[in-house]
């Protein structure tokens, strides 16, 4: 199972310190002109060692395409592409060939497969998501044709929280910023918390809100795929995402009926809207023309600068010495792979769409 | 899309007020002996009309078995089952065929679809969800042969909150009380909350807390499959569900690392766990062999028992009228449906895992 | 694998002698007016009883519909439907109960599953079929709209061919005799050998012809979707199926290049066509815009009319002794299922090549 | 559509001219020590200029693993794999860019994408096939620590035919000779035709036979996933392929019931066989212990040493001179490539069959 969506499709491949990571895209439609600069700009804010808030590993993250673009415009077939593995200190991990790293999947991966590499998490490394940002930036881009933008941001770091009105943000500037959030202010105290994580050899997870605009209403297949479900297996799929709320989330949910009901009314051009957006811009699984609006948990990472008590593989205790490079904090990072599912699930859903009138 | 799981599949059909509603479940391995007075009990446990907490359409939601079960074994072949629509007041939503209900399908199915059966809310009704309890059940079924449990209970409606550790639980008692929380004194504080703001013509939402005993590591498709992602898609795939959350959630994901960390300990029998489960039972997408603890939002439901303003397909504003009965809190019902969904999800993954290794 | 098609899908299930068989069709679009009519002419078609050239079973096949679709139009969502099972003659098949029959499926099912239901055939009956033509028939409306029709025939019965070019026969014949071939003369000779045939207990197979006109270019998905691999796919899945050709088939692959050449030429209004037709209509996976053509090669049934060894579950020698119903050839009922078929593949691709350009 | 297989799934990508062509296998069970030697050695099989009888491109069609396979075992994740594209003289097709050329996909693919590479074939080019080669050699490795074989073998060119009983053929004679038949005096005719062929600017086409031995009884999903079905979907997907046939195919189709049942019978050991072979080792959909065999028609190439006649994309007429390199015959190639599908159809049929019983 590791390929992602129904009509535009994400099949992706790799381990952290393998020959390369990279994936195939099946389902792009034929004659997109390609943004290349797009692409690398967003694989750019997903790299490690772009600030000192995120691990130092040092990868450029060039992606090479080998098919399915032809002269500018994609052909409609398949668009292979690989991301090489550089900067890797593979012997760093010899170390890590017997142990099992608490709260890391070295013990679970075992357990499923009998065996794993244990090189930087092997296929469990978030480096995999990079492949994830090349098929979510193709797909703003198509989006983008139908006037459909995505965005993300750090709306809390720790106990440091954002709690504006998305709406009410100018979310161009989430990029400004190494935290990626959009009030300088609150990005600010987040840094420092970070900061202040990171010289105790700690680290600290957050949360990331994502805005999705300009979908037309009739988005989503109820029942099973409905959006907020397709939106969920998708953040749900990043690493270190522990939970997904969408609309009035956990909190609204705990309220009454008669507060969270959104009145539709009619605009001066005929078109009806809801006049409150508790719904989050999805009613019964099918987009209803706002914005939709969800929030994704991110876990603290589990490698920390401490020394931990753990166990081998034969089950005898033993200590994990501190090593050398790690994030204090994957928010900044995940910013852009939250853009890039959400993506992968709006275009997906926009092609499944075509077929639902005949 | 109309088709939940990968190898144990349900596709259902139905609208609330069509001839049936039913589905196909596909995958089931043969020779499981069918407990089918557990099936009548699980979806008794949904159904309307049972308590004076839910809506009073009385169903009896009885299921006819039509294929794939012979002699009162499983054939391998698929199963295919309806359960009639009766008590259908289907002249009672005359009044809504041209009327937009806030916070309900209406508008966006017709965004989507062009039309629509605006009978007790057609296909988005979740009358589609007793056929989910079937497929559940009959999964719940073929885990229990292999030691896997799996129960879900309410932990909070409005404010009113069980916020003990799952595993100090006797969960057991969870259908002791109407409103499906193993703790007698808390379940009696929702019960009368629920009908204080049913009394109001009001609704209230809350939590569902889901927990899977006995599941062996190893479970679960890492990147895309991740066991997280497949229950946060089933989950929100749920009518009213709006968050989704695991192990430490959204919480324990804006806490320091060195808290939420899960030291691996060796037990007596030389078996290796975790000493705590901040985890949720899943790390790096797969199941470790501790409990798999979730939560799940549900959003107060939509349909009020006093008169709200709303449009109509022409755009025109009108009053939506209070009619005769509505579900004040849609919890309790949704218990056995987190159950299902969640045994449909794990019955999947322990199939899939039969080819993780050669 | 119950499930057939990728966007337009049908899930089938049932045995012979279960309670009912039936289905769910899945992604038909919204806005289709049903033909109820056709549906059951169809369904007719398909039907044994219907003349002295098939078995005597009389079903009368008449389906019903519970959901998806309202006030005569479809709504986007499932299609549940059963068809009732009814002058089963279940103590017939007792003596099958620990019998293998011969070149049926009794011996592999057993051996698959430990189990099966012997009554009928169980799964393996063509019974089945009756769920595809409900599906197909529903394909065949919607293409229809878009001028695209699809007519199969028998083009061989044992040693008597029809090898006249398709398009030089009046397909609107094809229902006209029992033996549903479109040329009377011809239908006649192959009629008279299947009463010869039958009144020696024997069993007798053939071809059947089929023709899709009206497809634009660009139907099918090159690589693995071929339409040709799609089609073979679905005609290979019918009951008996021994082979499946296109275009220039089996015998035109043994010539020479120069002579299966399709010369492009150019049409009085522009259009661009080809001369010849040896590729089938297809071309790269992809049609052309040409009558596709094709045939499927039917074995004779494995049921006759004498008695026969075989072994029973123990591996003991037995005796099959000559029973009262069945069809001497299969081919008559098989038309209708070839055209179904062909309709739900053809049906997806049209689908699918909407999401071929941005 | 890039994707084959269910369980054990191939997606493919890559044009002919492109940066590179490859593939993602996903679903391989962790464990296998992978034979690299046997992996080149098949494409080896399948490559250009290794005789003769086929085109003069030099590829070295090496192929690089980027991930899934560790210290010579698989991990259970995901293969990604590339095969550079060298020898390419993209500039000779440049006068290809506006033509259509007759019974090649050039026209089919721009009447569906609106665009194309024109390439060398692109997409379409039979240099897609190298991927296949790659995931059915590893299938087939798999499949060999079951007991399971496959082979395929020239059984046609033109009027040249071995029709030997397979199971009376050295199977293992078959890459002994240029054309790939295991006949040494059938192999001499053919090469000579083929000879014949090319020297007059001519091509032409053939059958391949393909012999599956030691599966177990029980492989095969009945209903949809019919091995037969299966089979013949991934022999139709291969270019050029025009017909599938199995067991008695088209020929023994036409005879009666009685001349070709199967009877069954038991061994001395117990086991139940069949005495006779016409149901070509499957019943039901479902494999029966005997061998699996089919056979599979290959047109001759489009692709001639002549001028030509054709229009290009304004619809003129034009044409088409003839070049420098081309197969005058595919069957010889196409061997390997059968091979590999039917691996990777019988690999996946195994895994699928792991959850047939409880």
């Amino acid at each position: 199972m590791n390929t992602f969506g129904n009509i535009y499709r994400l099949t992706s491949f790799g381990e952290s310190h393998g020959g390369a990571i990279g994936g195939v895209i099946d389902g792009m439609p034929a004659g997109l002109t390609v943004d290349f600069e797009a692409i690398d700009r967003d694989l750019k804010r997903r790299r490690p060692g772009q600030s000192e808030l995120v691990t130092a590993r040092n990868e450029s993250d060039a992606v090479t395409f080998l098919s399915g673009i032809y002269e500018g415009k994609t052909l409609g077939t398949p668009i292979g592409f690989t991301i090489a593995n550089s900067d890797m200190h593979s012997n760093d991990y010899e170390n890590l060939r017997h142990v099992y790293r608490p709260s890391h999947a070295d013990f679970t991966y075992t357990a499923k497969y009998g065996l794993r590499d244990h090189r930087g998490g092997g296929r469990a490394s978030a480096r995999e998501t990079a492949a994830r940002i090349v098929a979510g930036s193709l797909a703003a881009q198509a989006l983008a044709t139908e006037g459909i933008t995505i965005r993300a941001y750090t709306s809390a770091v720790g106990d440091i929280r954002l709690d504006a009105d998305p709406s009410k943000l100018d979310l161009g500037k989430v990029y400004d910023n190494a935290v990626r959030c959009p009030d300088a202010k609150t990005a600010a105290e987040m840094e420092r918390l970070i900061r202040e994580v990171r010289s105790e050899g700690d680290s600290i997870g957050g949360i990331i809100t994502g805005v999705i605009s300009g979908a037309p209403a009739g988005l989503g297949e109820p029942v099973f795929g409905k959006l907020q479900a397709m939106l969920a297996s998708a953040m749900m799929s990043i690493n270190a995402a522990h939970g997904f709320e969408y609309g009035m989330g956990f909190d609204g949910a705990c309220r009454r009926g008669s507060e969270m009901l959104d009145r539709f009314v009619t605009d001066a051009d005929g078109s009806i809207k809801t006049a409150t957006n508790h719904s989050g811009g999805i009613q019964g699984g099918i987009s209803n023309g706002s914005d939709i609006v969800f929030r994704v948990a991110f876990k603290p990472v589990a490698t920390l600068l401490q020394d931990v008590l753990t166990v081998n593989d034969k089950g005898e205790e033993c200590t994990l010495r501190a090593r050398g490079r790690h994030d204090p904090c994957v928010l900044p990072r995940a910013v852009p792979i939250v853009e890039a599912m959400a993506s992968m699930v709006m275009f997906d859903a926009l092609l499944a769409n075509r077929s639902s009138r005949l």
